[in-house]
């Protein structure tokens, strides 16, 4: 039998910091991969997918995608996972469907840390990652590489709504803190005083200076002699933007929408 | 209409260079997020597959794995690279079979650069990756993300065996720029002869101190405040050992192979 994380430790407010700073290296090394390649905008428009015939177009469009070669792609992607129970995962929210079954036994019984919500901003992670990030760290143009493109777009958009997910862990830990203020301003519906409350303007400075950090130091071109610190494959600038306006944003929406249906499962309306 | 990069220039050595110097980025990128997970040595066990059932493992057997998961998840991804067009390109090898066709269409008609061969070292690097390297990188234990390690490694041994297999092009140009004396070597059978051809110490050794670097430079801890340089995700010198205990001598044993096999082509057999 295999054995899970301990549960216990999970909304630990230290611990989820450090699974949110490792997974600031994992999307860094994503999108420098991807910068490998221009834009190749084909692979997100229905219409240009050469050789995606009608018919898979179609199955796509069912499933929630807009039939172009990077949801399908994503979608293929997604049923492989599914079976290798990611979906299992509080923290991971598909952005396609219907998945197959794992094929992995369930990890021992853990606790459900989460309260029921249906938060999913998936829609959001894919227009912001291919409208406003992709143009940024890619050429412009089309090499052809349009598998390779589509095949790191999946990884760099499921490291991101990782990060972007943990959200979730965050506001159930700063709720079981402090629940009596965030009870009140959720009955009050107080969106804008529960997104106040979650930002800590100094820590995200600092996630920012880390981020652009990393990107100078995981994107240099490294010789046999030395770092040479002066081409970056991404600029750095732009990867600490990427949080400050994008990653960062997103993940407050996912706490504050959580938040604002934290109280649900605990009070029924009283006419049910 | 889709465009491939120019076929006239990928047996140019300079070009072969840097494309196999960009692949070492992404290698030691993948052994680094493999290394977030313990071994998990049941993903590599076909009897430890808890939960995967008879009837696929009976399947994943017939198409050349042992059953494990870990070959499960490798050959369940491949068969959406597949589709992606992944195995259209000369230098990628696929693990299992049988495969789907792709779902786009071919790349402009790009000429074949290759001679024909059946060079396929695809169940050493497995054996490498799990025997030598994953022990090498990874803590003891199992921490049970069996399906993150298992996708992981399939990211690992992609990687690798792109940066193998570009032993072809290496071959070929090499072949291209001396072929008499290749030709007779290859005549002779003489693998030491075709071995000490193509190696190249000083090269080698600049290769291993820039892996060694770049281990360095991309597995290091950064804070906000600066890059650590003292606490790294994977031992940097493994990494060069593993370049040079591992993946040159596996790209040099590719090289070997084709060269022996180049002239069948231009050469049928006397008696046929």
């Amino acid at each position: 039998m295999t054995t899970a994380a301990p549960d216990a430790d999970v909304l630990k407010l230290e611990n989820i910091r450090q699974a949110l700073v490792r997974q600031e290296d994992s999307i860094v090394f994503n999108l420098i991969e991807r910068a490998q390649y221009p834009i190749n905008a084909d692979i997100y428009h229905p219409e240009r997918c050469i050789g995606l015939s009608e018919y898979k177009r179609h199955q796509m469009m069912a499933s929630g995608g807009s039939g172009c070669f990077a949801d399908y792609m994503m979608y293929k992607i997604e049923k492989v996972h599914a079976q290798a129970r990611r979906y299992a995962q509080p923290t991971e929210v598909p952005f396609f469907g219907p998945l197959p079954d794992p094929v992995l036994q369930p990890l021992a019984a853990a606790p459900n840390v989460l309260a029921a919500h249906s938060v999913d901003i998936n829609a959001k992670i894919l227009a912001v990652y291919r409208d406003e990030i992709v143009p940024r760290i890619c050429a412009t143009g089309d090499d052809g590489n349009h598998g390779s493109a589509a095949v790191q777009d999946v990884q760099c958009l499921q490291s991101m709504a990782t990060r972007i997910y943990y959200g979730l862990f965050v506001a159930e830990s700063k709720f079981l803190i402090n629940r009596e203020a965030y009870s009140e301003m959720i009955r009050r519906g107080d969106r804008q005083g529960l997104w106040d409350a979650i930002t800590h303007r100094a820590v995200e400075d600092r996630n920012v200076q880390r981020v652009t950090r990393k990107a100078a130091t995981f994107s240099q071109e490294v010789s046999q002699d030395n770092a040479t610190g002066t081409k970056f494959k991404i600029q750095p600038a732009f990867a600490g933007d990427c949080f400050e306006r994008y990653m960062m944003p997103l993940t407050k929406e996912v706490e504050v929408s959580y938040l604002l249906q934290r109280l649900d499962a605990e009070e029924p309306p009283q006419d049910c």
